[in-house]
């Protein structure tokens, strides 16, 4: 038996085991430091009541004959994914409920959908960029082309006509940047994917992040998306089911490509390599769009903007420039006087003890730049921040 | 943007849908009819109350920030991989828990485990099958070759020294037939595996249905097989996960081809493309293998098993060959006199208001053959075989 040996060519990414080994020896050298960690994209918010309270009752429902759920549809049961077009529905955006499939969560379906597309396809990614895009394609021998996000595009890098893509990744507001793209900017993505028949894969994890209300929060806001793009998006940042898993992918049924409908082929993936989510915990995203529901999840996205806001707050006052913050739950900031990202990092926990994630982690564009997350307390955010207030004080008074 | 062809060499599945536009045109003319479904592979008994408990309380553990749970480790929380590799030790078999990795099911792991390997190797599946083994590996381009199993082998193929495969799927106790391998068989099949550096595929999704001390219940059983083989299991036909999802499969340290561990590349596969099972349902499925967890599954699977002797018993009454029924839910009957599949399928659902599942759907083997489960209440699959006692009766006098 042969491997697939493009996994062979895969980067090993120590990233993350990176800043652990680092936390851990300094918390190992300084047991009384008390560090904050403000790294890590996961939530910490518990989930919203009216979630548990569907995901037990749907327990209940299991326990008894009358009511017991086998094999579901493979694709999500139709009360989901009504819900969820209804969802598009107050943006604005009119969607049948069968061009939505429920999955365990966006990276799944990030990976997964690459299946259906060819492997002679050219890849188009953004650097910096959420890791998953560069592997997934990696693993199946697909040329990757680069396009670069920095300060001078505000990390939104836009089409460039001489460069020709089949497939292109988009995610807004960005991980790891936090810079959110307009509807103009992305109006321009979709004329060069229909103009070179590309598709684009839009990441829309963070979309609930958006505050101002001109930014897009679904690519179908622009004229003929549904022509180019396929949406992903997920319970995790928003109502906290980074534990929990559940998310969407929209392939809209105008999606056709070599004559063949996007949406047939998923769903022809869909039903023979997967055997949908669990009934429970399509009960518990279901309760996400009630009336309590959305109120709920509105909270704890607060919760987390207002610390974005300290964030970006304690940013401006010391001078330091960054992406995101205001429509995204990430801040994307430079080092100070073009600080190398892993000395930066050695630093803020050695003097702030305070634990962002190196940029230089997310691709050669973030050597310089640091990413902070609003995912913490707010009290922790505070006291992280009247930290690296005072220590960016001192670099500039060292300086 | 170029589509991955491959999948318009996939033939469409119409059985259970011609099965339900059948069954529903008989109602539909027959409003007077009481039909009993004896066909589809779903479980009718609740979830073990111990399941439902453990996934009551973690959703509980998911409302408060103290207890809450984001993301897991993709391959499974170890309190659940653990408990798994006790439940092989039970049986003799030695593995570490980063052996075992935990899935949304046996389907998608089945699926998704091609990816590892390269397109350029040859499968070998045999006939009658069920579909998802085919139809992942023509989505890849993959060489199928095809083995038969029938009456003559019992169905259950041996290997053809003539014959070179490089993937090879094994499912026993079998889905459709339900016939079972015995420790010697999978030995030939470990040998022949070892002889071509062929990697096995074993479904063992039924294997808590062998009540046969005699019968292996893991091809881990067979000495040498962590050298060839991985084995996927599920919780859903023993603790009636088929909605609430939750599966294993086991990749041993000792299986290397090109050099390289097999349990690494899976490790990197869910890693990046997965984002592991849901907290809860974590819970629910490590419930299974507590004391009072295992006593409730077994009184479960008894009440399949009653009904898969209560076919059994009445097919031995009426002279029909088939295999199955004692170590597994499906029994494989010959249609008397060689009878279409089709044609017998349509003569039970209009003399007997019995539905069954035609053979032909499962190959070409299966074409006289139909299957029969025994996940039906105790109640109707008596009824069941009362009728189809005396329609086979009334056959054998028109003969």
């Amino acid at each position: 038996m042969k491997i697939n040996r493009h996994y062979l060519d895969l980067e090993e990414s120590y990233l993350f085991s990176t800043i652990n080994t680092k936390v851990s020896a300094y918390k190992k050298d300084h047991s009384e430091a008390e560090v904050i960690r403000l790294g890590i994209g996961d939530v910490t918010l518990p989930l919203p009541q009216v979630c548990v309270d569907a995901m037990k009752e749907a327990a209940d429902e299991q326990s008894h004959a009358e009511t017991f759920r086998g094999y579901g549809p493979e694709q999500g049961y139709p009360f989901l994914r009504e819900a969820i077009a209804g969802y598009y529905e107050k943006k604005g955006i009119g969607l049948a409920a069968s061009e939505v499939f429920v999955s365990d969560g966006a990276k799944s379906d990030l990976g997964n959908i690459l299946d259906i597309f060819s492997e002679e396809n050219t890849v188009l990614i953004p650097d910096p960029v959420y890791p998953v895009y560069v592997d997934t394609n990696v693993m199946a021998g697909r040329k990757i082309v680069y396009m670069d996000a920095c300060a001078e595009n505000g990390f939104l890098p836009m089409p460039d006509p001489a460069l020709k893509a089949d497939i292109i990744y988009l995610c807004s507001p960005n991980n790891p940047t936090g810079a959110a793209y307009t509807k103009e900017q992305l109006a321009a993505w979709v004329s060069y994917a229909l103009d070179n028949s590309a598709v684009i894969l839009y990441d829309a994890a963070y979309e609930a992040f958006v505050s101002d209300p001109d930014l897009p929060r679904s690519i179908y806001e622009v004229e003929n998306a549904d022509r180019c793009a396929i949406e992903f998006c997920s319970f995790s940042k928003t109502a906290g089911f980074t534990g929990t898993r559940c998310g969407w992918t929209v392939v809209p049924d105008a999606l056709i490509f070599d004559g063949v409908r996007l949406n047939q082929l998923w769903l022809r993936r869909q039903t023979t390599k997967f055997n949908g989510v669990s009934y429970i915990v399509q009960c518990g995203a279901a309760a996400v769009f009630s009336e309590e529901g959305q109120r709920q999840v509105k909270a704890n996205i607060d919760v987390y903007r207002g610390n974005a806001r300290i964030i970006a707050q304690t940013l401006t006052e010391c001078g330091v420039w960054f992406t995101g913050g205001e429509n995204s739950p990430y801040i994307w900031l430079a080092c100070p006087d073009g600080m190398d990202s892993w000395d930066f990092f050695d630093a803020l926990l050695e003097q702030a003890n305070v634990v962002g994630t190196p940029g230089a982690g997310f691709g050669k564009n973030g050597k310089s730049f640091f990413r902070l997350t609003s995912f913490g307390s707010p009290d922790a955010t505070r006291e992280a921040m009247k930290r690296i207030r005072t220590f960016l004080k001192k670099e500039e008074t060292a300086d």
